[in-house]
């Protein structure tokens, strides 16, 4: 790996190279999960592959000095780079395959160059040189995809450029009384929080990716948020974007909502730069919530759980977050305590919680002024406790926000120590769930059984809508072979067909990505594949924006 | 007007030829109504152009003997028409214009035919043949178009037809778990809440049009009900649709929420037609409210009022309808009692509220459980007296619920007598409405005195968002010169462009249709016409699906 100096304009992205996170936040795995890899799955310490950044190698850059020059033209010298440096960290999202292929394929195909413009006149005029010169185009905002959404695929093309939006870093406007703020693509999530958070304002979207990824990364992949329930899906709190396409710039979303033909903003969130660059989202705000009111709650099942949540959606009680853990997950969170491998923490400040294991957790948060949690949480606690949940008080619900980010930095030391772990989603409605479950479980346990590992296939609801809900899967297994990525791609495309067989949707909230892109067309159907085909020849008819995503 | 016999298996539209609604609602004007007339817009009864069945004539059948024969080996003979009888009520929709057409312009281009296919692949059959054979297709619902949705445009083909969805008039399938049901394009609004109350249910969706208008219409325009407050416009509602285009069947929405690419639900909903033919919505349902709680109130006026309406959306308080009137209209409706022009009726059952004209009326509806309803009631209320609002009791908002599909009746009485009264609606954000209100109302007064006559224009906000709300305006004037319609068209236009340089939206529920085509292109920029034209291109290669509308 040659460490050269970055050009001056372009930050490093905030991840480690080879880890979700920084370097900081890696931490070691406590004994509790150590005993759960040993006794449950037969893994032990010694059994991962490692990462050694001096086996690490970057492909050389395609791109000539005359290119380089040119681009050079486009955006100024300082924030163009083809230094491994800042290619490395652009090559490779955070899915499970990324993390081993840092330890286990250090040749790394990497993007040509990085490229940051400051401005949409700037990236309409390096689409156009791109468009012109053959040489595809990879946005990059915080690199958190763990769909394959930033593979440097060329496409066919002679290169591939990652486009980093690093300087679309402002809150560009905000209308208190709307409440309705702008914001740059390039803004991560706690950056933008801090930026609204100092006129009074929250956005309210936190997925598990909130530290690093950015407001283009949200709206380009549909990234769905802990609170969901409360705030809705990032898709939701878009009242407007700016996406800058080959063929000139899109403005979309004149009003709050519209009759005026089909809904052009839509027809743009999702799309994953495979029809241009996001630049800039006018997204709905909130006043910071007056208080946070907290209930966590068991119920005796899952199957009982879910109607529960099912009532308090479908009565619009009002939760800010709801979720409920099945019982594999319950469990282990419990055993694991505050180092949990599912995203339910629990027991960290107890009231109880420990007292009664077994059954299914639920948790619950209410946002706003205090008689309005107050009221929410009171209505939703009657549904729960009508449908048979009991109360565990506050504490499990306080312990799981106070960790709700941490579960992925988990995930590199599971890793290290032999185990193999990934998390996928899928979502259906509400009469078809309980088979959808089990569908997705049993493919990732048999898979993986017959890969000669068992495997521990946790689930939980993280967002619920009246027509049905989200499933979230955490699996934990041994990592057996020569090739654990081979390994766990033969669980996932287990898990993806019986996604399929059973009527879910390929992703929830993950996006498509190069992984998800074999089974769109199953999704969407062969007219809609045409649908998306059509508007990307329209708007990139060189095809340079992000080939490798999203069109089947 | 030649009276033939409609062939046996095609129903007549339900509403009368040259009227909203059916001879029998139809009712004469009080004398609350014509003294304003009279005194405010020196309008007398002698005034208005009226409606001579007599008169008019039906442009004859483009298609010949073998073209018929084709289209009932499609599906089947009873399903094809060419009398004036079925193509008549089938050439015009409901806008005033149209209204005036019937009275001014009884030479009537009509659709060459009416066709009713009764499934999909009868749907697809014929968009092949017309595909073939170059002939366009009307999609046909309920007739309730406002915006020239129902023109029978042949878009430079041979001959165009009107495709009937009446046959398309069944609850398919109903999951009361996951709170959906799919149901027919064609069934009315009416029909519908018949069918799902059988099971307990209810679909929430009450336009204007809603005695009249069908599903498929609803899904096609984007349509937003009354209770779109507590829940949705229409095109939240939907959970899936069937889109029979002609280069295959579309099903899209394989599950509540999805980040697998661009919402293609969202690329359909709001498509006139353009892309083919909506035969079946699956749609979000609730249980019929156990009850329906009502209050009023009253602000100074609508700046104070606006505000209300604002906080109670931010603030999540949850009614189900909540409408604001401004002074205009409130003293407007106050005057003419119960036969009001604008949509607020108020004072049949008093309650104090005609003691103290002046002001604005604000209307709420709560709906749910008791508990539920009174909870959101009492926040709600807290929030509108918090921001200067006075309670009248629940007699203003009964009133309104009771007559609330009347209005449209009303117009036709009004052209008879002389009258020119039309609506028209737009959107934006909160901060923006002041300046759109105004614009919209200066334009609509300036051009029609500029025409010879004064105007009353009334506005309301009907629907609310967290970031802003529509503005509906109803407009009364008196007919002026030889072409009312022209008169009219003129001041539409200048309502048009100020809404379009003002920042509106075109429209927030009526549409686009014939009439707001000319807008669209400054509503969505040139890259959203090139990604419409795109879809439209892929999707109807010969151009046959209603070329008269949506795409600029």
């Amino acid at each position: 790996m040659s460490a050269t100096i970055p050009a001056d304009n372009l930050p490093l992205p905030h991840m480690a190279l080879s880890r979700w996170g920084t370097e900081a936040e890696a931490r070691d795995l406590g004994e509790g999960i150590r005993g759960l890899l040993r006794d449950v799955l037969g893994v032990t310490a010694a059994g991962g592959a490692r990462f050694d950044p001096a086996a690490v190698t970057a492909s050389p850059s395609r791109l000539s000095g005359t290119d380089l020059a040119a681009l050079a033209g486009v955006v100024g010298a300082g924030n163009v780079s083809v230094d491994d440096a800042q290619r490395l960290p652009r090559a490779r999202g955070k899915s499970t395959p990324d993390l081993l292929a840092w330890r286990l394929r250090p040749a790394v195909d990497c993007p040509d160059a990085v490229v940051a413009p400051r401005d949409d006149d700037e990236v309409a005029a390096l689409l156009d040189w791109c468009g012109r010169e053959g040489v595809a185009v990879v946005p990059f905002g915080g690199g958190t995809s763990v769909v394959g959404g930033l593979t440097p695929d060329a496409g066919g093309h002679r290169a591939v450029i990652s486009l980093d939006l690093a300087h679309f870093d402002a809150l560009e406007s905000i209308d208190a009384e709307s409440g309705e703020a702008v914001l740059g693509a390039g803004l991560s999530g706690p950056r933008a929080e801090d930026l609204l958070a100092a006129h009074g304002f929250s956005l309210g979207h936190f997925p598990q990716s909130f530290p690093y990824a950015t407001m283009g990364g949200y709206a380009m992949t549909r990234s769905s948020g802990q609170s969901s329930a409360g705030y809705g899906r990032f898709d939701e709190m878009v009242r407007g974007l700016t996406v800058v396409t080959p063929v000139g710039v899109m403005e979309a979303g004149r009003a709050p909502a519209s009759a005026a033909g089909p809904d052009l903003r839509q027809w743009l969130l999702g799309s994953e730069g495979a029809f241009g660059v996001c630049t800039r989202v006018r997204v709905r705000i909130h006043p910071v919530p007056e208080v946070v009111r907290h209930e966590a709650f068991r119920f005796p099942d899952f199957a009982t759980g879910a109607a529960a949540l099912r009532a308090v959606e479908q009565q619009g009680t009002g939760p800010t977050v709801i979720r409920l853990s099945d019982e594999v997950e319950t469990m282990v969170n419990l055993a694991t305590a505050t180092e949990s491998i599912g995203e339910a923490a629990e027991g960290a400040d107890g009231d109880g919680a420990g007292a009664d294991p077994g059954g299914c957790l639920c948790l619950c948060l209410f946002e706003g002024t205090a008689e309005h949690a107050e009221s929410r949480l009171a209505e939703t606690r009657a549904v729960l406790l009508a449908h048979g949940g009991a109360s565990l008080g506050p504490g499990p619900a306080r312990s799981w926000e106070h960790g709700r980010f941490g579960a992925p930095v988990l995930r590199d030391s599971l890793l290290d120590n032999g185990a193999l772990v990934e998390t996928l989603e899928t979502a259906t409605d509400w009469s078809a769930l309980p088979a959808l479950r089990d569908a997705v479980a049993q493919a990732l346990t048999a898979a993986l059984e017959a890969s000669g590992t068992p495997a521990l296939v946790m689930c939980h609801i993280s967002h619920v809508y009246p027509t049905g809900a989200s499933l979230y899967f955490t699996v934990v297994a041994g990592q057996r072979g020569r090739d654990p990525i081979a390994q766990w791609y033969d669980a996932k495309r287990a898990a993806c067909e019986a996604i399929v067989a059973t009527g879910g949707t390929i992703t929830h909230h993950h996006a498509v990505g190069v992984d998800h892109r074999p089974y769109l067309e199953a999704e969407i159907g062969e007219v809609g594949v045409r649908m998306l085909r059509a508007v990307k020849n329209a708007v990139d008819p060189h095809g340079v924006c992000n080939p490798g995503t999203l069109i089947p």
